[in-house]
């Protein structure tokens, strides 16, 4: 374990997940921190399970790092520059202009300030939820501006270093413009699509498969939330929320016209620039054309996915990816095991010799 | 293994992965199996494959099962019940209605034909890739009319029940509002996202996180398979996209007046409403309510997951459901295990004891 850059104690304002977490990597960095928050419950919360310790007077901190909603976040970063003139002071929020234009407009010192944005864990949970690993090869944004020198901007690039995530230094508009494309569009998007089942019949939601549930998990989200986060970006995303429906508009007059010339070229168009864009992705999620995958059957019962695992790493296999799939009513699961192209062959003969079905 | 109740050959018309599928559980089920296709090197592949028999003249085949692509199902269907007028004819197309409406303008004998919606396998691949599991605890509808008496559609209950799949009946309208719902909608709706990627900076797209890749991931389907698909359904698609689309108007008007009043209440009603959508989906998949899940980190190295599920079968859990998560980059993955609530404690504490990092 590398040893923590930082100097002096870092404090934490506000010990949801990601304050808690943030105290927890910290401290097991061998960092003091200290916590504070509006609720005393989550504070004792907090202390209880070792993210830090309470605040005090004389507190003299040399980062502090707010993690409070969204809405507020502003208002607790002006007022911790405030009480601690000597303190670098970022926050965790999940939109980056706003907060900035802000504190800008009020006359804040943006010379001690520099906001940040972890993309890591869901934006949910209490202390309790909190762990020292949340941050572990996540990408952390730094949203660069001119106004703070890159030697007091240093504390936060040695935060985000102890607690092990990869630095991605952008401007608040350039992330601004980001999340919007890969988050906050995709949730509206989500939600929306989630609302066309409220009143749907018993027998259309028990033909749903993978892709439909696939679409509306983040649906799931707590809308309280994100009535902050869309709110603080809603330009960006709107932006791109009219070219998404300039696309649904071209769409649905093109089905509106299926014997018009050209209209399945359209529609062919379309979903052919679904398959451009979804390859941008990096990683190893999607549908990935760097592997190969096969589908193994499994009864549904303790120990098979066991079972399953060790054969594969008797077979030398590595799985790249997993989605594990169950028929309403089924007593028989897939398992979908990605790995590399060069192992599929050998890796199925090797299943099948010990008894498992592969189903595709 | 029950016997199959069919008595005599079954004619299986298109060998690509359903064709094959179907035949090879057939076959499984010791029925005899005739094949055909347009493309003679296809058909001689499932014939390999064990997947039936070449047709040959004077083949009385007591069921034949139509499986080509959708835009050329109708021609087909008719073919056959002129060919083997004896014969109970189905098909496998994913849209129901057209193909009944085409088959009754032109006259043919809806008295011996019905037709059926497997919701199983993607709809890809060649004969290579069928398996005689693939049906194996999914839906099959099958799309009811008057015009069929009880005892010639037992046939095609026979076929349904052999290979291991349950039976839904409903009517062609009732199934082609289903499927415009929980799979064409959603199909579209994903492409029309992917499609905001095309263009996105690099350093957007490599801040995509599981939301994004979720939403997008069927967006990778097969163009020309979808234009037919949509081109058969186009108005329960568009009805529902018109509803989406009123949403989404609504919802842009709302980001773009966000001080007007009531503004943040239509979008947090939105959003609430896809919280009610998505708990309408049945089954294990999704943010499911009826399971906790755990996060454990793992290297990202053969045996580990092996070894994970290993420990947790020890640990006396059954895995309900999974999701592997890696970041771009990062020598460690996350593992997120749902498993009954009352066993989450548990189950956390014997993985810690076991030396795992548990992550959330």
């Amino acid at each position: 374990m590398t040893e923590s850059r930082l100097t002096g104690p870092v404090r934490v304002v506000g010990v949801g997940l990601l304050g808690a977490s943030i105290g927890l990597g910290l401290r097991a960095k061998g960092v003091e921190v200290i916590l504070a928050d509006a609720s005393p419950t989550h504070l004792a919360i907090a202390v209880d399970y070792g993210a830090g310790r309470a605040a005090a007077a004389g507190d003299r901190p040399q980062l502090v790092v707010v993690c409070v909603p969204p809405d507020v976040t502003a208002d607790v970063v002006a007022a911790e520059l405030e009480a601690y003139p000597e303190a670098i002071v970022t926050d965790v929020a999940s939109v980056k202009l706003a907060v900035y234009e802000n504190l800008k407009a009020r006359g804040a010192d943006l010379s001690r300030y520099i906001g940040t944005h972890p993309m890591a864990g869901r934006e949910r949970g209490g202390p309790m939820s909190g762990r020292a690993d949340l941050f572990v090869g996540r990408p952390w944004v730094v949203a660069a501006h001119g106004g703070i020198s890159y030697q007091d901007g240093s504390a936060i690039d040695d935060l985000i270093l102890d607690l092990g995530a990869t630095l991605v230094e952008l401007t608040p508009e350039q992330h601004d413009a980001a999340v919007a494309l890969v988050s906050h569009v995709p949730q509206v998007v989500s939600s929306l699509m989630a609302r066309r089942l409220i009143d749907a019949p018993h027998a259309s939601v028990n033909l749903a498969g993978q892709g439909v549930r696939d679409v509306t998990r983040v649906a799931a989200s707590d809308p309280e939330l994100w009535v902050q986060i869309l709110g603080q970006n809603s330009a960006p995303v709107a932006e791109i929320l009219r070219g998404y429906r300039d696309d649904l508009d071209r769409f649905i007059d093109a089905l509106d016209n299926m014997d018009a010339p050209g209209a399945r070229r359209r529609i062919a168009e379309e979903l052919f620039g679904g398959n451009t864009g979804v390859e941008r992705l990096p990683g190893k999620h999607g549908v990935d054309r760097r592997y190969s995958s096969l589908i193994v059957m499994i009864d549904d019962r303790p120990g098979q996915l066991a079972r399953l695992f060790n054969d594969v790493g008797e077979a030398g296999a590595n799985i790249e990816d997993l989605r594990l799939e169950h028929s309403p009513g089924a007593q028989i699961g897939l398992a979908e095991i990605s790995v590399l192209p060069e192992v599929q062959q050998h890796l199925t003969d090797e299943l099948a010799a010990r008894g498992w079905r592969i189903a595709g």
